[in-house]
């Protein structure tokens, strides 16, 4: 049976990893729907070689150049919101791919899962913002949320068959960034370019910057949390310098079981695109013996406070691990804006949190109010900082 | 419901790591049989602590001074082949722990297949001499032969629920033993005491000479292809002096998940025994941060020619793995005894399977057959040398 894929967030580096998976199977995968930003000549091409019957872009204008662009092809053109959940919820669609960047993803996928699609999942934000409902709203549909993130796919990979009761623990593996091993005085002076400068994955910039402040593994702590529907007291992260390791699960008998694998991306997505199957992917090989060494250490929460900002966030739980990515997302973007230095982030994200008056989350707009709180509370102090 | 257990070999390491982990759940296990060699003290103790109706000893003599001691117990004695057989077939027995050290395991083990029991099997001669008529008689009374074997148990439990048609490779790790990083000229001079200084386990003295010349991974890859019923082109052994990762799969979109504990064979034990759930032991935990570092080489073959040897046996088939194992165990005994010298194993080994006429194998008489012939030719070289 040929699966039918919308993807939210095409051009991007998931997106297009995606795309080039499924370009692999055409006898089992076929595009019907994609949305983008605003890369006008990326998606366009994507349409031409795998031609949706819909597709979608951030605004009007840039939706209007592309529909002139592809005047002589047989397809629907929508931008913003709208866009994006007619991509995401479109009947003949069977798996939405959520990739899209940063919480602009909420409610797309929120959307997919209201209307019963199973959730290729890459978009981490969806979970950390609003887990709970996503997860009520899953199961309450009996639809899936595959996991797309390599640590969650691992996660996934291990548990296939396996008993959730039998669980001990499950250990993200992180690489640590590219300040693993640096000091406080030089991560103070970093440059935009330092902190992009990431050993092992080749990733977009906003994931990239959370990976050099471990923010990124606090996402991934919180998304796991609601995934696989643990306790937080049985999540850890192990700092794995190589990423070979991508995750494991530690069973009650002592054995832990790991999934390892080459850094790229499309084994995991190869995996939540054909899941219950595994494809037959050419590509290359882990070899043991070359990599030679792995090597494994406790994560230092003092050196990275936002992997323990977003244990805090989860354990008081609530409106809190909405504010945690929202406030992160605006300093962020001002580090990549050079308004403001690497060890303002967490300081940022902290003083957001700390003035936080947490709330109960019953609705997604609760999640949007919280949201948006946060965003002009983090750009206040980033205005006070910078 | 409580399995009803006999162990064959029940005073050795592997028997008596299984009575321990028997003892940590009286609930769910029943002891009914106990053989041993010898070892009429440990035996005596054994019955004591877990009333089993039979047991069985490998002499006359030693099975009369049993009697005698627990004339006090309702309980039956025998010995010899007849008694191994006796609690191998036992009515009342679900699982039978195959234990016994070497070729020895083959008979009774074979007739606990027959007998319709499952098998927990730590005797991987029995694999390694008549895997194929093992397997097609298990097949053919659809009963289990759950490895036992920490390596094998690895890749069982990797498999939990998983496609064998989706493995690309199965990867069988190695220690490497004590000789790993010795030149010829020092293993030429080891002593036996040398040989026995195994890094990382604790077992019997065959067997810890077989980790030193690498014999021990050979008779593994053997057994793995049986015991999977891969081809032997997708078994392969990895050098990884830690012993953490127990073993490996590689499957075919190139993710590769490994079993991992500390070097501990009541984890593997357990599983066996209360497959297919998981025990809740309490023990020390693998703490990868505390071990800081994996390692992971090739395999000399050259330094180690054991492990080519059990290659080129299983490729030819028929009765050479058992002459194989037949020439190395009578090469070890002798090492043992101090008649011949460290690396005069492999060339014992090599010089009778060179010699053998290799025969197809249609009953477990003409394995036997092969055994003995490669006992006698195999004493001959050791005369010869010594």
């Amino acid at each position: 049976m040929v699966k039918h894929i919308s993807i939210l967030g095409s051009t991007g580096s998931i997106g297009s990893s995606a795309l080039e998976v499924i370009s692999l199977f055409p006898d089992r995968f076929k595009v019907v729907g994609l949305t983008a930003c605003e890369n006008i000549d990326k998606i366009e091409m994507q349409i031409r070689r795998f031609k949706p019957s819909i597709v979608s872009l951030a605004n009007e204008k840039s939706a209007k150049k592309l529909k002139e662009r592809c005047g002589n092809l047989n397809i629907e053109v929508f931008s913003g919101m709208e866009g994006l959940i007619r991509v995401s919820t479109l009947p003949e669609a069977d798996i939405i791919v959520s990739a899209i960047a940063g919480s602009a993803g909420l409610i797309p996928t929120f959307s997919g899962v209201k209307a019963g699609k199973t959730i290729a999942l890459a978009n981490k934000e969806t979970m950390v913002m609003a887990g709970e409902i996503i997860t009520q709203e899953a199961n309450k549909r009996g639809i899936r949320i595959l996991p797309m993130d390599s640590e969650h796919s691992a996660i996934f990979q291990v548990m296939n068959g396996g008993r959730w009761e039998e669980v001990h623990k499950i250990i993200l593996t992180a690489s640590g960034g590219p300040f693993l091993k640096t000091s406080s005085e030089e991560r103070k002076r970093a440059t935009v370019e330092d902190a992009l400068r990431h050993p092992n994955w080749n990733m977009g910039t906003k994931i990239t910057i959370d990976s050099a402040t471990l923010m990124n593994k606090g996402l991934e702590v919180i998304e796991a949390r609601w995934l696989f529907d643990v306790s937080i007291n049985q999540i850890e992260v192990l700092i794995h310098p190589q990423s070979i390791v991508h995750s494991m699960v530690e069973f009650r008998d002592g054995s832990v079981i790991a999934q390892m694998g080459v850094p790229d991306m499309r084994i995991p997505i190869a995996y939540a695109l054909s899941y219950t199957e595994r494809l037959d992917l050419i590509m290359p090989r882990l070899d043991l013996a070359s990599v030679g060494m792995l090597t494994f250490e406790k994560p230092d929460m003092k050196k990275f406070p936002c992997l323990s900002h977003a244990y805090d966030a989860i354990r008081e739980g609530g409106t809190l691990p909405a504010v945690l990515n929202s406030s992160n997302e605006v300093a962020v973007r001002a580090f990549l804006q050079r308004r403001i230095g690497f060890l303002d982030i967490e300081a940022i994200v902290r003083e957001t949190m700390e003035r936080h008056k947490v709330r109960h989350i019953d609705t997604i707009e609760d999640v949007l109010v919280a949201d948006n709180w946060a965003r002009e509370e983090a750009e206040r102090v980033v205005s006070k900082i910078g």
